[in-house]
């Protein structure tokens, strides 16, 4: 379906992607797979949570650096002419990430996408926007066409939920006025990359493994999570965006119910996988992250996965092979950007 | 309790308040009862959407208007050092008033709403913020604790409501940085100067009969719900703020459960009580407001008033009063901003 296949174009176009938050986790493996199938690739990147430097593509002819708050580029007279899409991944992310944030995440999140939003209806260009599972705010199996429940007992992670609802909101709402665009929620994206600074499980408890040290299951350790590889999510940005928005699938879930897992249960997998002695020690996510960390709402977050799987899209890689390729990483190359988070 | 009548201080200070919003509805009556109790106001208001000139205050030398969307007023170095309390009443505001901006709304609402946030904070000035009943997104009688819900089919009502539930997140969070504030919650507000323009019923029913015209009921008229006074709103604000902020309820209700009715009452009372003969005319919001109105997701919207009551707050002027008042208004007055809005 829609392999965005041929971006060589007559008279020697190649087509450009503008990807916000390229230096991220998931911007960097969509940056990379635009760059495999043949793209020019603009990232533009406050570096505020980077997890690379960009380093790596210095000799890449096809690959530019704008390393800027997206809003300040837009505002500063940088723009979206001639771009052939934007993949809008920027945000403040990770329930241990946003927590020094509380306050001002929501503005941040909304100004952001609002400048977003704006330039590409401007310019013309169609847009992916990262939201998030957080949304739901509840427990179970979640549906796109569901409606989101938001506790009133705010702390951050409720403010980063209801600030990517309004994101969802105008996305969806400035269709309406022209825009051609479609909403991912990704259901915990794992592998390579991602570091332990935001407070993620999965690089957490690899990096843990390989160090030797205890493996720090918050809570009980009953909760269930399903986790996604990067790779699997960037195979819908680069194969299905176009689909999406043709068919007017405005929000997509994306995530993979195959790797349902409890905490508990993936701190068991890590470690016997990995090979590792490491005890698995019950504690408190504020013991680590400090008093103001709060628990996902929802006990248990699974994807359904109706848009996406209509469209055509499957995930395809398994924790297992999820888990080594977080390990690989992490075996040759230190998580620059946890170096100062608790281990 | 905490009556707020020592305005004038040791040295003669005389106390001053920020009122944002201020030639609005709401912010209207704010700022008389303040100017009443002995204060000095100054009101930040873009007129956007303004009932009043400002005009009436012109010799009044405890009164100052700044005509400037607070947000550029906070960006090009207006302060609130000084200032002894704000009140943030400023928004796009009514069903049919927000329908042009849907796409842009919510960051309008979450980026003016944070400049005034983080100036409190700054200048260490208390802060009474205007949400919104919308934010329930649901029908019932509604609490301050129950969880929000969100339905995802988005428009224009959603993106407001989940806009504000942004800026109480951000408030209420902030206060963790030292912020001292209150939310209040209002539920359908009326009362003299509130315009037809943003869609609000009880002014329309009050001009149409006043008029002659057909009163224009959508839906079957079933639907439930409570006005509370301006007047009894403002007598919270006046007087129970501070006590709010003391005892840490960080959101409260105002509405008036004993002024419940059905729309299609609303109606039938309008009409016997000013004596008029103009039919009643069940149609769809739609015809006067074109395809993008929605209804609101609530079909019965009843507050729940723990909050407020405990704090010794009542509301006290009944829905007669309340048509009575509205209609002496218009009766010698013409709704300016409602102009062209249809009648
Ligand atoms: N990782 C997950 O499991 C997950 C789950 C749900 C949603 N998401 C969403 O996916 C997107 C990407 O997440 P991620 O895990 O890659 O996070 P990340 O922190 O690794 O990457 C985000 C990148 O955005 C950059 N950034 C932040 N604010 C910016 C701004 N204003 N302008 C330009 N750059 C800015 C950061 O420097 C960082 O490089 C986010 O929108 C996030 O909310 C991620
Ligand atoms: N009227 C109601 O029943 C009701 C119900 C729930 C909540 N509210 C809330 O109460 C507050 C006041 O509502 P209202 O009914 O008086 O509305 P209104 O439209 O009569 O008044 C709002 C005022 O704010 C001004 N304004 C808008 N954006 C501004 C900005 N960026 N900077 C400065 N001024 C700006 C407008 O010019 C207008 O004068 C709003 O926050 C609204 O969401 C009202």
């Amino acid at each position: 379906m829609s392999r965005s296949a041929a971006v060589i174009r007559l008279g020697g176009h190649v087509d450009e992607v503008v990807i916000t938050g390229g230096l991220g986790f998931i911007g960097s493996h969509v940056a990379d797979a635009y760059l495999s199938a043949g793209y020019r690739v603009r990232v533009i990147d406050s570096a505020i949570g980077a997890v690379i430097d960009g380093s790596d593509y210095a000799s890449n002819a096809r690959y530019k650096l704008v390393r800027e708050p997206v809003e300040d580029y837009l505002a500063g007279g940088g723009t979206f002419n001639g771009v052939d899409r934007v993949i809008h991944a920027a945000s403040h992310v990770g329930p241990a990430g946003i927590l020094p944030r509380a306050g001002t995440l929501g503005y941040d999140i909304v100004a952001s996408s609002s400048a977003v939003v704006e330039e590409c209806l401007a310019a013309d260009v169609p847009l992916c926007v990262f939201s998030s599972a957080e949304v739901y705010g509840r427990s179970g199996i979640l549906d796109e066409r569901d409606p989101l429940r938001v506790p009133t007992a705010y702390n951050a992670r409720i403010e980063y939920g209801v600030a990517k609802a309004v994101v969802e909101a105008m996305t969806v709402n400035s269709m309406a006025r022209g825009l051609r665009a479609v909403v991912i929620r990704p259901f915990n994206v794992a592998g390579q990359r991602q570091s332990r600074a935001g407070g993620f499980v999965m690089p957490t408890f690899v990096q843990q493994a390989l160090a030797g040290r205890p493996l720090t299951v918050f809570g009980d350790g009953k909760q269930i999570r399903a986790f996604t590889a990067a790779d699997d999510l960037t195979h819908f940005v680069l194969d299905y965006m176009d689909a999406a928005i043709d068919v007017g699938e405005p929000i997509v879930n994306i995530g993979n119910p195959a790797n349902r897992t409890t905490i508990g249960g993936l701190a068991e997998r890590v470690r016997d996988l990995l090979g590792s002695d490491s005890p698995i020690l019950h504690t408190d996510g504020r013991s680590l992250h400090g008093d103001a960390y709060a628990e996902a709402e929802s006990f248990e977050k699974m994807p359904a996965l109706h848009a996406a799987t209509t469209l055509g899209w499957k995930p395809s890689v398994g924790l297992d092979d999820l888990i080594r390729a977080t390990a690989d990483y992490y075996e040759s190359r230190e998580d620059v950007r946890g170096r100062h988070a608790p281990l």
